[in-house]
Formats: C-alpha cells, structure tokens, sequence
C-alpha cells in the first residue's frame, strides 16, 4: 500500500510533573499533534490544547485498545501523540504500540504510518535528583504489579537484586487491588538488607503536592504508600546523612568496597 | 556560618547528545551559569558558551577533585554548573558530589550553598525509543566498568540478572583498558538465555553519527562496541520483528507467560 495519505504518531513521555522536565522534542509534538490519546491524568498532565486538536481519553489499562486506535487514527492521515508520564518505554504506553505493529506485520493495515517514540526522564531518576544520587551505582527498575505477570516470577526478581546488591527502584508499588504485594517485597530484600538500609520515598514527584524523604527500610510502612509513590531502596553502601545546613541526603557511591577509590 | 554571598551549583545532565533532549530546566542552568564544569566532551555537547561564562576542562576521572571545585567555586559566590551527559544520577557526576558533601557534612565549607540535581533522558530510554520498547519490562542497568568495584561483583549481579530474566541495559561496556569484560559478560548471560535472544546495538545516541540495530546474542561482536556504545540484551519475551515497511523493531511485552493478557 502507498504511504499517501498515511500519518504520522508519537509515542510521548511527558516526564514527571513538572513542564521543567518536559524535553523540547515532546514540546513540539504535542504542539504539531492533531489527536491526543492517553490515560486521563496524562492529558490532563499535558495541559490545555488547541481549538485545532481533539483529545481521546481512554481507561487505565485496555493499552493494546489504546495503541490500536492510536495507530488507525495516524493510518487515516492525523498526527497523533499518545502521551505517556515520565519514559514511555518504563512501564508505560510504547511497549504496547510495538506490540500492536507487530500483530500487524504482515498486513497493511499501519503501512507507511510514521512512527516514533520520544523519550523522557522516568519518575526513578527524578526521584533521585530530589534527594542527591541513590541510583549512583548498579540498579534495577521493577514493577510490582502482578496485573501483567505472576507474582513468582516478581518475587524471583526482588531476591535476585537484592542478593546481588543492586540498588532497586519499586515502580507501581501498591493500589487498592494489590495491597500485600509491598510488604512482602520489602519483607525479600530485607532477608538481604539491614534494617539501616536507606530508603527514599518519593510522592508526586515534580507536581505541586511532591514530597520526598529518606528513611530506612525497618522504617518503611505501607499504610503511606499509594501508586503514585515511587521507592528506591538503596544497596549496602547506599548512604544518608543531613549536611551542615540541615538537609537530607542518599547516594550510593560509584565505588565498591575492593575497587579503586577513584576513577571513572 | 551566613549564607551570604554564597552561589548556587547545579549538576545537570544534558540528555544524550540531542538537544531536541535537553530538558529546559537543564537549558535554563546552563544559561544562567557564570561557570561551567565538566569532562572536555561533555562540555562540547554544551555548545558555545556566552561572553560572562567560564568553562573549566577536567579530565575523565578524577570526579572527586572535580566536584570539589565546582563546590568550592559555588561558595566563593559563582553560579556553577557541573555537565554531565545522560541523567546525573545514572553512572555520572551526582554521586560524586554528595559524597563531597558528605565528607564536609561536619564543616562550613560548602554551608549555605544552593544545591540541585537536573535530571536527563539516560541513554537506556533514549537509545530504546530508536527501535521500539526494549525496556518495557523489568530490567537491570549495569555499568561494565571494573575501575571503581571488583569484577567478580559484576559477575555476580550479571548472573543474577540474566537468571531473574531482567532485561539488562550494559553501560560503559568496553574500553581500550577493559577489552575483555563485555565477552565475559555476555558468555555469563549466554548461560542463561538463548543465542536468539534480541540484542539492541546503539552507538552516539542522538548524535550526528547515531547508529541503533537489532541483532542476537549470539550475533554480538565485541569489535563493534566502544565507550559510546549502549547494548540492551533482551529477556526471555523479548521480540524482534520487521514490519510492513521494513522497519526493524524490537519490545518487551508488559505481560509475562502466566500473567494476564491485558491491564495496567
């Protein structure tokens, strides 16, 4: 089939919150757009649109729904966006739409549609600006949703990192439907972690209502966690310490007890 | 002490070579600044400075002694930025500074000085987007680099991650100083997952000379990678495929063999 006619969709990570945040690439996007497509929250995240363009807002999850009518809306010639927060390759829309194409692949049906996908800082490094370098060294993102995937293979993940000292990003950390799945997470690793091992928790990060903080992981409690938390739970040379003018801090060094002390 | 007359640092990381990347927080540091600071590339993929800024050229390493000084010039009063590439927080200058601080936590040397993170696009996401949704799982970022911790650790985490099925993201894979690590790496993930596996291959991301492809584990060459090289070996549900147009792509489905078929 001719691309005539075809026309072209973004597969767009806003970032956290924060427009600050929001690379150039995703700007002129969102700008050019004709159609908005994505979860709510996310259009609403993109603020107000132009008399031109029309926004289609979808349920959470039905993403294969989403990426399908997404992909014939730029078949029919729009320029469609669908907006995703922080990177939409973590966790998030773009894995959704490859699938699609790929179902796909062997027909027309998306021929000659231009796709791509633009990046955009995820909520983890984010998170870990706000309160130093936590991810400074060797990390795994996981999400703790048992939705997509059984919670064994979840659990086999969480041990694995944490026996071999990752520093470990939880994304999707708890909701209403899936409210043990946290504790016993924090329960694995604390087979392998000490009770003093720092942990940031972060919530809305980048939006009005952000808070960050630093605790350990004995400290940590479900009851102030919701989906909207980030955790980043440090490894065993993660540090927090509070500087001469009283604020908190977390990194974990570059350095490994055994390697050299400097370098690159 | 007073926090009069002391200046402000901030650690930015300009987003892999694109501007298009640069998030305006970042841009707006870097405008503001009167002093810049970072590794010679980096400072080049800063692009010309303006007639009040100072640029000062320090060799790769020595991030300590770099971090210092940015520190010691933000205290003297100067607005300071430190470049890195990437995220800060990612394998970069972050970690570096809060450890300075840390040392100095008991001191006035850097009281009263305004501190910020700018977080970037880190080259994973950015170098995933090119060719679809690789990291659209669980996954594992691991710097190759053995300057700073002990090989056997990388070992162990490349084994645990490979075993866990993660998704692994391999940065600083090879050097003329480290010619043999990524083999090594690459023969322990081979243990555990099959030579078809998907394998993304992305030089200079975002850069005039970008080139991201799709090969298999067993397909890897270590004649082909260097510094600037970022590999993301797939999973075990990771899929390659090339679509109506001929475009290669590569993603790793949300959902995972015994989980559902659709959710968030």
């Amino acid at each position: 089939m001719s691309a005539a006619g075809r026309g072209r969709l973004a597969v767009v990570g806003l970032g956290p919150g924060d427009e600050a945040w929001r690379t150039p690439e995703a700007t002129d996007r969102l700008a050019e757009a004709t159609d908005l497509v994505g979860y709510g929250p996310y259009l609403r995240q993109v603020g107000p649109i132009a008399e031109h363009q029309t926004s289609h807002s979808f349920p959470n999850r039905k993403e294969a729904a989403r990426a399908a009518f997404a992909l014939d809306l730029a078949a029919a010639g729009r320029d469609v966006v669908i907006v995703s927060s922080g990177d939409p390759g973590i966790f998030a829309m773009a894995s959704a739409v490859v699938e699609e194409l790929h179902k796909e692949s062997g027909s027309d049906r998306w021929a000659g549609v231009s796709i791509t996908i633009v990046p955009g800082v995820t909520a983890a490094t984010a998170a870990a600006a706000r309160i130093g370098a936590p991810l400074g060294h060797d990390l795994c993102l996981i999400s703790l949703s048992d939705v997509l995937k059984p919670w064994p293979v979840i659990e086999q993940r969480i041990t694995a990192a944490a026996t071999a000292d990752f520093v470990i990003a939880l994304y999707n950390p708890l909701s209403r439907h899936r409210p043990w799945q946290l504790q016993r997470a924090l329960d694995l690793i604390g087979e392998q972690r000490s009770p003093e091992t720092p942990v940031v928790e972060a919530h809305n990060v980048g939006r009005a209502e952000e808070s960050v903080r630093s605790l350990t992981l004995g400290e940590v409690s479900t009851s102030t966690v919701d989906m909207r938390t980030l955790l980043i739970v440090g490894s065993s040379t993660t540090q927090q310490f509070t500087d001469a003018d009283g604020r908190s801090w977390v990194y974990t060094p570059r350095h490994y007890p055994g390697g050299s002390a400097e370098g690159g």
